[in-house]
């Protein structure tokens, strides 16, 4: 044994070491599994306390010999596909690296400390977080013990941790400059909390491109528009303005398909143009097919399971935190190119 | 301590009775939690040693002392909204009860047997599993330690155990009897593995009611149409058949989703009915709405979580296993409702 390792906190190898038998014998015993004789697993307690060495130790469960295979991801219930994507490309990376991914849902931002401590005193190897409630810091015994931690979709607050977010900014900038370049002046926009920091970001690339184009738009934003139904309540309320918009920027596909309720139920003489954040399956069967902007979720999952196995398989987790910011992308489908006064198209027979 | 006591493993219990501290103290100690003294946690160990004390004992951990308020879920990650809407049910069930719901994902049928027995090492009070794989024996230990398990879509092979599914068969022979109400004699079936029993049970029900009309079937059944490109795949084969369907059953709202797309794309003189099994968010909005054939899947999730917890509380394990069968609902939204031979609505301005 080196000095170096004699400086740290005792590991299972240590106590492998000293006992003279395998890594595995030792970790038997320790974990209370049959297999190591009576008068063994006495010597290896006995060396494991004389050495000093605590079983539970976050940090040293963290280390190679004491891998449980299995990576724990937070997320809070919600009806959109989000969830969906991001467990499959999670799934993809853990499924190469031989683990398992174990998701707690929660119902409501304030059971996500209980749903995250709970995972992480279940042996888990990393934890994927997509934060719901305003503060992390509750995770810094975990910070402080190097368990390795990625936040995805929205960065943590109250703790410094690695981060895969999609652009929001840029995305809410793009479906806005897209409608003002076909000739609108008047884009509604509906999300759900402001106090979310995707929400308010794809906000403010909106904000951001009207103001660029000299256009007025706070009155227009519409938030705490939850569920379908909400966003289509929303919607129904900006069209029945006396100055309507022309055109509406819906935050997430939940609000989306509200809006396109809304729109399939006005009485309109005008044509309403729509972008959604978000892609959805039926998105491109719709009349008029909807055009959205997207981020890719699965490949969030799949760089946020990355970031854990690399952080897992030795990356110092001291080194600086690594915030990863994926593009979204603008998908024209027809709802996003109507222009303002386009006709209402009349169908017979259908 | 009585007799009956000693003649049995040694619990928390009897360690935190010889050593003369709470439960919940012991238990911080075993579990290498903190806020337990050095000196009280190291007599702690040396007694539940002396004890014989197993921590990873099965049977033990059921116990009403060693509650984890946790139960896990097994789900083959899929694209479709049920396991959404079924966590949903589980979770509402278990936030009455304070307890937590772990998710483990497989990729495969393969991995069922790893990922459910991963969480039940994981001290988890019951076990909610939609069995992807052909057999479930591998779980003939954690039935014999008793533990509290319910299958969810589809019954377990090789166990016994409590089960909500669907009244598949009812629903299958609903949608085919409302299309053979409206004079269609040739139905189409796309579904993805006939060996899945939800699959193989609504196409029963759809070969029943073609039966006691009288018609002819099996040419019409397609099976491994996998992903919305495999179902429109499959209906573009029928619908270009010499003599096609008239009308389309898919036995998912996948395989619905690919219907709608290949019917889009397909230069039809003739419209083609479509009923789906399972609802979808949008099938309301796409044209012609889609006629579906609906399971209340966060019902399926709420009674599968209601019979774990009424086991956890003490329903007898040893009673009877319950099967749970619940109604299907057929939605007529026009899809479903198109008869024989109506030509193809032309639109102007579209």
């Amino acid at each position: 044994m080196d000095e170096r390792r004699l400086s740290t906190r005792p590991t299972m190898r240590d106590v492998a070491d000293r006992v003279g038998l395998s890594i595995k014998s030792v970790s038997r015993v320790l974990n209370g599994d049959p297999g190591v004789s009576e008068a063994k697993a006495e010597h290896v307690l006995t060396v494991a306390r004389e050495l000093g060495f605590r079983r539970n130790d976050l940090a040293r469960s963290l280390r190679l010999q004491d891998r449980t295979e299995t990576i724990g991801v937070v997320v809070r219930q919600a009806s959109t596909r989000f969830y969906d994507s991001l467990i499959r490309g999670i799934d993809e990376v853990a499924a190469r690296h031989g683990a398992l991914v174990l998701t707690a849902t929660t119902q409501s931002a304030e059971r996500e400390q209980s749903a995250v401590l709970a995972l992480s005193s279940r042996r888990v190897d990393g934890l994927i977080i997509v934060p719901s409630g305003e503060d992390q810091s509750y995770l810094r015994a975990e910070a402080a013990a190097r368990m390795p931690m990625v936040f995805v979709d929205r960065p943590a607050r109250g703790i410094s941790a690695d981060t895969v977010v999609a652009d929001n900014v840029a995305g809410g900038y793009a479906a806005t400059q897209h409608l003002i370049a076909r000739g609108h002046q008047r884009i509604g926009v509906i999300g759900t909390r402001s106090s979310a920091s995707t929400m308010s970001e794809r906000a403010r690339g909106y904000r951001d491109a009207c103001r660029e184009a000299g256009l007025a738009s706070e009155d227009l934003v519409r938030w705490n528009a939850h569920g379908q139904e909400g966003a289509q309540q929303a919607c129904e309320e900006l069209l029945g303005l006396a100055h309507p918009p022309t055109a509406l920027f819906a935050l997430n596909n939940v609000c989306t398909i509200g809006a396109v309720r809304a729109l399939q139920g006005a009485q309109l003489s005008r044509q309403v143009a729509l972008i959604g954040f978000d892609d959805f399956d039926t998105a491109d069967l719709l009349n008029p097919p909807v055009t959205v902007i997207t981020q890719d979720v699965e490949e969030m999952g799949r760089r946020a399971a990355e970031a854990i196995f690399s952080r897992i398989d030795g990356r110092p987790t001291t080194s600086r935190r690594e915030k990863t910011v994926l593009p979204t992308t603008l998908i024209a489908r027809g709802s996003g190119e109507i222009e303002p006064d386009r006709p209402v198209a009349r169908r017979i027979g259908a």
